[in-house]
């Protein structure tokens, strides 16, 4: 297989969604959007378990609310998740409720599987109604077109103004058993997830008790989706999904043992590629901006800084300008509302340039060039406090950021 | 007079920091910046009661530490106030202190006043050391120059990016004596003033008690510089100064009677004028924004909602390219973190467009053409669940803000 990376307790391969044993997916064009893959239909063979985060956002487009109750109804089991961009279905009350039910229904029909296995969420535009005649139709073409290979065009049907597929998957042995993960996500503005993120859909083969699938989830979200921004707006329809069908055929994974972290550090990978791909495709972007928080006092007081400093537009706009103007980092630093000692903070931009919150003595051309050079930015900030690490993603901003967002209609 | 504006309770005059009895200014070019003025010094005749409201920066600036310090010493009196721009003087350390101080001694020698009588204040560029030699000679300059009729130079020598002067005047009557206050700020990038702000200065020649002066100042502070936000970014340096020198001979303010709450209302028109001018002038900004926050259950929930639609780059986005785009607006209420209750929402944007959190018909044309005519535009969000109303300025988010920021230098 081309592009293999090896890791150590993993491999990643260029797949998707659709790489574990038993996941079919199809992406199709419904009409919502121009001309473009608008409508993507994600199904297991055998029923998952499954596991949600959703938006914090008080304002919960519909389609989370059905997905959630779902969740519930079915005590974490899903079969089928539809997904559609152009719409967002938020804001829309009582009509746009029905219209997610009605929605499950339909694939509940379709695929003949009960109606609580259904999760359904939607992106796009806030207030508007789902032209559910679209929606119906699509559907059954998509139902017809569910095959392992639909793991790319089911990427490609949930992205609204993003430039690239998000996809990633990787393998990893359990006694002997291959087990697989596969993941999609999408997301470029409106960027800043707060206990749940953008739509990322992560699959598995992998045979896991529900609450660990859970607890799992819940580690990897905070420290990958949750940790990263493009522009600090938090969306109404943040969601991500994992399921696991358990065709891999391995021991079930019943507690936390060595099988457990082995999975755990392979989901971590998938999110935190996914996490990734969203920042470096924020809207508008030129350079991924990591910013690597370390020693702090806790894991809390270290994402306060990070998240301080990958949303300020002043330290954004001086990386988009290659300028490396380390004041305005300082300056996020300090009003993050995290415990910092100013006397004691060093500043890394390629080169250690701050110490003990002064500037040492460092070349101006030779920053510049680096920024000019590099598509990947990295800002570590050693806090001098305590022994937390952690490390936020975000991107620069941009003429463009604004074009996009002020043509957006 | 001319361009009088006339109020219930005081009047609005074009004049600035030195209108009230006794207080001199100058702004002078000390060479800090190109070919412009850097240096403004204001100065009154009499010992005044001072008070102060401070960044919350951790990464707090040399002169405010000094400023501070300076205040505590003197139990809250001032004679004069140095602000230089150009540089910030702040992640400087221990010479930057220095600098501080010593700049506090030239004032003292050349103006004869006690060391502990005197402020300091820099705004400009982080990590930059003050050039000692021209603050000297500059100093030299300035001194010799104050007079009454100084306060616009004064105003002009403060500025950084902005593009406008900020002064305002109001007198009033306390028991047949007129009462004076004038004031000037500074501010249009690193917009996000928290417990203090941007640059403010504020004179009077009322008589009052020092510690009704630090009531009014806090009340006043809250309500104007701190409800402003040009790109969320809290700057090292912000600060407001108000210093009464009596010399109105009014009998005494020294409870909370009507004499009190007539010099309020008065001041906090000058504190909201001076914060109104900062979101207009705000980097690269065509449009202001003003959100006003109706029907909240406190004046904490209320600002949550207010400050989270005036960051909001999406909103600050769909503004400068005329869209009605009221989703975004919902979305950022949303996400606020204060307590809503989604299906209670209406929204105002130059009529009711959405209620009960549900969109209304309305033509977005004629949204669009509101969009485009006006100069200051208008949010209004009911939320329907307490009594409390407040509001919020800010401003629209331009390609010329990502220009200005990229080739800041």
């Amino acid at each position: 297989m081309q592009n293999v990376l090896y890791k150590k307790d993993f491999q990643a391969v260029k797949e998707g969604i659709t790489y574990p044993k038993g996941v079919k997916a199809a992406g199709v064009k419904c009409g919502i959007r121009f001309n473009r893959k608008d409508l993507a239909l994600i199904y297991s063979e055998k029923l998952t378990n499954a596991r949600g985060t959703f938006t914090t956002n008080k304002f919960k487009a519909a389609p989370l609310v059905v997905t959630e109750k779902n969740l519930s109804l079915s005590g974490g089991k899903l079969q089928a998740v539809l997904i559609n961009s152009g719409i967002a279905n938020a804001c829309t009350g009582e009509k746009g409720l029905k219209d997610a039910w009605d929605t499950v229904n339909y694939i509940s029909e379709g695929l003949k599987i009960n109606k609580e296995y259904v999760a359904v969420t939607s992106t796009g535009k806030i207030g508007e109604f789902l032209p559910m005649k679209k929606i119906s139709a699509g559907l059954k073409e998509a139902i017809s077109k569910l095959r392992a290979s639909g793991g790319a065009e089911a990427a490609e049907a949930i992205l609204t103004t993003d430039t690239k597929k998000k996809e990633i998957a990787v393998n990893f042995k359990l006694n002997g058993q291959e087990v697989r993960i596969g993941g999609m996500a999408k997301g470029s503005g409106m960027i800043h997830p707060n206990m749940a993120t953008m739509l990322g859909f992560i699959t598995s083969d992998i045979s896991i008790k529900g609450e660990l699938l859970q607890e799992a989830l819940q580690e990897v979200v905070e420290k990958s989706f949750n940790m990263i921004s493009v522009d600090g707006d938090t969306s109404t329809n943040d969601m991500v999904l994992v399921m696991a069908n358990g065709l891999a055929d391995n021991k079930i994974v019943d507690k936390k043992g060595a099988d457990y972290y082995k999975f755990l550090k392979a989901l971590q990978y998938v999110a935190k590629y996914l996490a990734k791909c969203i920042a470096k495709d924020g809207e508008g972007a030129t350079k991924m901006i990591e910013v690597e928080v370390q020693n702090a006092v806790s894991f809390w007081e270290a994402k306060k800084v990070a998240k301080a400093v990958i949303n300020s537009p002043l330290v954004k706009t001086a990386i988009f300008g290659k300028d490396p103007n380390w004041g305005r980092i300082l300056a996020a630093v300090g009003y993050s509302g995290a415990e910092v000692m100013p006397d004691k903070v060093d500043l890394y931009l390629k080169e250690k340039i701050v110490e003990n919150g002064q500037p040492l003595e460092f070349s101006r051309q030779e920053l510049h060039k680096y920024l000019e050079s590099s598509d990947e930015i990295k800002i570590i900030i050693d806090l001098k406090m305590g022994e937390v690490n952690t490390t936020a993603w975000g991107c620069d901003l941009t003429y463009d950021y604004v074009k996009i967002n002020t043509k957006y209609n």
